[in-house]
């Protein structure tokens, strides 16, 4: 016999397809849900809707938005451009409060054992925004791994020609970490990258 | 200014109060959300919105129940009554195929430090349920805690009188615990409850 009646089962079912959730937590949150005001569990699934229905990518730097240009490319300069893997790299740089530049969301990087090429990321509008002129710097953003090592490599060559200044993001021991600790890739990058004081 | 736009925020907002969901996760689910297809995100909402609609308690027991009478009670004898505080332990305890009896959801336990008194949880509906009849014996199987005790207690001496089996769960050291780990309550409790071989 089925253990849940079938609107939890369902909801169960829902829960468990996010990102780390098991059948355990899962039903928890079901539970959760059981447990809301009916206009609390209406605003959720409205949440949810809306999302799909509110959220496009900016025509510009393929965030997320919702218009069609975000609220970073209407009102910031567009002389410097860190170009990020993913949406939520923007969020992680935006809450430093440090970068005022624009960004560029590539919505992957190129990883030929996945099957992904350069032209499955968003690099040719990269191309078209730096030939529209004004850009003085490209950072790459992607991240310190293969897949965002090669992606760096391969945009930098593209940008370079142009007479664009390309950076990439410091890497080395991270703040507060013990040497004793630091993991060995890191330390090793962190005396190739080192600098004259 | 916002960091995230204003429909991915919400949705963020709304993962945020379910139970043990931080701000981070609660961006991975929204972010999963968004990439989800339009069908996937109607079909997540409406399993939110089925719940609160579909899901009631039954008027016998107080389990979740798509009906009015709930599927167990419906169909199995009611000789023997397991008491629960929620409807997750009637899950926790189907799941063993081992009880084949009828259940009693509390949704609560007796605990005066919290104000909940024994009119706030669902005992006199099973008072109710004895007087009608056919009732051999009731297992409490509330928590091992204070207010599960006490609970199991308390209607215990209710019960009793009326010339019913009243039992409880056992509890001791859990199998495949080294007794070297056992905590010292359950160890205790062991030797107290130690059977005749």
């Amino acid at each position: 016999m089925k253990i849940y009646i079938e609107p939890i089962g369902k909801l169960i079912n829902e829960f468990s397809k996010l990102p780390g959730v098991g059948a355990k937590t899962a039903q928890r949150f079901a539970y959760k849900v059981v447990n809301m005001t009916n206009e609390e569990a209406n605003a959720f699934a409205d949440a949810i809707i809306n999302v799909k229905k509110n959220v496009k990518y900016c025509k510009i730097c393929g965030n997320f938005s919702e218009n069609e240009v975000c609220d970073i490319c209407e009102r910031r300069s567009n002389s410097t451009i860190c170009v990020v893997k993913e949406p939520k790299d923007v969020i992680a740089i935006e809450k430093l409060n440090e970068f005022n530049g624009v960004y560029h969301v590539l919505h992957g990087t190129i990883s030929p054992l996945d099957g992904i090429g350069p032209n499955d990321i968003n690099v040719k509008s990269l191309l078209a925004r730096i030939s529209a002129g004004g850009v003085e710097e490209v950072i790459m953003a992607t991240n310190p791994d293969v897949e965002g090592e090669a992606t760096a490599m391969y945009i930098t060559n593209l940008v370079k020609p142009l007479g664009i200044k390309v950076t990439r993001l410091a890497h080395g021991i991270p703040i507060g970490t013990d040497i004793e600790y630091a993991d060995e890739v890191s330390l090793a990058r962190a005396f190739v990258d080192r600098k004259t004081l």
